[in-house]
């Protein structure tokens, strides 16, 4: 998303973003996503058992039919700091529904960034009344607060989408930021999804965690799952439309939009990595054999290499608790068949290596004879410049 | 181990190298341990569904209370290979059998290197032939075949033990390998066991599982489990010494001491990072998490950075799949406590920074407040020189 990019925008919902001093680049970092009047609203979150502070929070007042907006920070968790974070999470919402005219109850928060220090509350106060009160529909506002969400990501991760439904239009505007700490179930990973549709809040908890399934718990970076993953979504019924398959599609093309640009993104990544597992008895199956493979450090450093090692993809299958024989067991790469029934196939080694140095898309195809379920999942590979930024993003 | 240690060697053994041209680098490639009698014998695989030949073939004959010796090459898995594979396994044992005047069923075969490549048959068949000729119990010998079965590992891994029983000794030697492909259940991690006590197979079995589980099993370079791994124990009864106690103490200190060098040499490491999980509900739990803190690649570039960044740490902690409130676990890295009770302690960031720069070892203790289990795990870091090593491996 450019500046230039002309994004169709929900009726009714505001946004701004500043600098409110969190992150030590100085950058923006505070951003508020705000609606005239109140939003049906659901959640995802990750299932870390050390969930951060505005996980607590926003779980606690979700579902919910009076959703007035959602403050995020970047720069910082709030995550592993005990009751004084929860204090703060909740003083946060409190802030904002201060300046709302609205109850504390009425406002969601989200954090991304280092784990384990305090908010610098003054900063943050200070900084969400600044946005409050510049908070604007213009296509600027939406692109600063895209900017302001991110860590370490290189670009903003945007969707917009709008359907006619008999004569009316429905909009979804997505914004979304993740490169690393990326896991399924989920990521630190923050979405939200802002749609002037009408819908009852169960429903839109129904319609997003089935569009999350396919999508924000199908990727992963490097498998760690974060402590603050959260997608939100807030539908304010400004249309007057309310169209639960259309808007439920639309949630389902957003986040799967906005997911496969994740590992896109993915730190230090050369290649977006598509693993497709078919034929097995179950979902779960499926999706395990996939984030095995798309989670080994040895098949990610062999795709970054071009080297069609594909010894290591099997063998990732072979370790994902899915019980299966070899026999069972054909993988394709980029197309190529490598291994059929358990037996491997004679391929032209160079030709595949090419083919994986002149994509930056690789395919991974691993095909089972157990049953119907099949999964995508995404995944990026893994390179030095990965080591590079993680060895020292907080010193 | 290097040519001028000297090494307690078990009675009635003999080992050869050769270079039997199975390696590309032309390197020794191909060794055979030998017993001059029939031995008790054991073993514990991979629990990887894409099981290397190799591991189905000593499967099919353990435990056995008549085994000759083990051929093991390096260079080629002999893994994700079919019904050929299976087929040059058992050539494999054949051939040594016709030299030793043994059955097939008599020889253990173990292989490591590329998977999905057929063995090249007549260089492994006159390969053993030579080494079996060669076979000798000196020093020397025993010190080729420890360089024989490495792969990327930088040094050979070898311990030898011997103790006093009523005036009369047992001694053991043991041979491993593995510096990545390394993770728990178990790693491309080769082990054998030599020992001259008198056993029975099914005991000996026992001990060696006993062994593995808080040894092999606690040890990760980055994960990924393989197809080949094998820890082989073979006892031949020639001190005359029966003695369960000593035997089974000595078998555990063998396995605890030679896995410790598997992280220690992992690819690339720059420190061996020691994970201990206490107060756990049962061993399982301690060593859940323990395997997800060891496998985060944000944990391992993070100690690589010598960045006290510890959120990683207890995220990782929080995905491991045990049920726990944040308020049950605190942490201490390199001795300095850094989270209780769920809440963030103030400490020296620049002086923790310092000590993890300081030291080759890292230390991550990780206390629950939930029963009396606890695990030892070792792992190491992730650095850029893993990444190069393995973006180009078989290419």
């Amino acid at each position: 998303m450019s500046e230039s990019t002309v994004l169709a925008l929900p009726i009714g919902f505001r946004a701004a973003a500043v600098k409110a001093g969190i992150k030590p680049s100085g950058g923006l970092d505070l951003a508020v996503l705000v609606s005239d009047r109140d939003c049906s609203a659901a959640g995802t979150f990750t299932t870390n058992r050390v969930a951060a502070a505005p996980v607590h929070w926003d779980r606690s007042i979700l579902p919910s039919a009076e959703i007035r907006g959602v403050v995020i920070n970047a720069g910082n968790a709030n995550a592993a700091t005990g009751q004084k974070g929860l204090d703060n999470a909740r003083a946060t919402a409190a802030g904002a529904a201060a300046v709302l005219g609205c109850r504390t109850e009425q406002v969601l928060v989200a954090s991304t960034g280092v784990i384990g220090h305090q908010l610098p509350m003054p900063r943050v106060e200070a900084g969400l009344r600044a946005a409050l009160d510049a908070a604007n529909s213009d296509q600027a506002s939406f692109h600063e607060a895209s900017l302001a969400i991110m860590t370490t990501d290189t670009r903003p991760k945007v969707v917009s989408l709008r359907k006619e439904v008999g004569g009316r239009t429905i909009t979804l505007l997505g914004l979304a930021k993740g490169a690393a700490m990326i896991g399924p179930n989920m990521a630190t990973m923050l979405g939200f999804l802002l749609t002037d549709a009408k819908v009852a809040p169960e429903a839109l908890g129904g319609m997003l965690r089935y569009a999350v399934e396919d999508s924000f718990n199908c990727i992963s970076v490097e498998g760690h799952m974060s402590t603050n993953d959260t997608v939100l979504a807030l539908a304010n019924g400004a249309s007057g439309v309310e169209d639960f398959e259309t808007l439920s599609g639309m949630i389902e093309e957003a986040c799967a939009t906005l997911a496969r640009m994740i590992p896109e993104d993915g730190e230090g990544a050369t290649h977006l990595i598509t693993i497709d597992v078919e034929g097995a008895s179950t979902p779960e199956d499926a999706r395990a054999i996939a984030k095995a493979v798309a989670d080994s450090p040895l098949v990610k450093t062999a795709i970054h290499g071009a080297d069609p090692n594909w010894g290591r993809i099997v063998s990732a299958a072979g370790y994902a608790g899915v019980p299966f024989e070899e026999a069972d067991l054909s993988l394709w790469l980029n197309g190529v068949p490598l291994y059929k029934d358990g037996a491997p196939l004679p391929f032209d080694d160079a030709a595949t290596s090419a083919s994986l140095r002149a994509n930056r898309e690789a395919h991974i195809r691993l095909v089972l004879n157990h049953g119907p379920a099949a999964v995508r999942f995404w995944t990026c590979d893994l390179t030095a410049e990965y080591i590079r930024l993680n060895a020292d993003y907080t010193t």
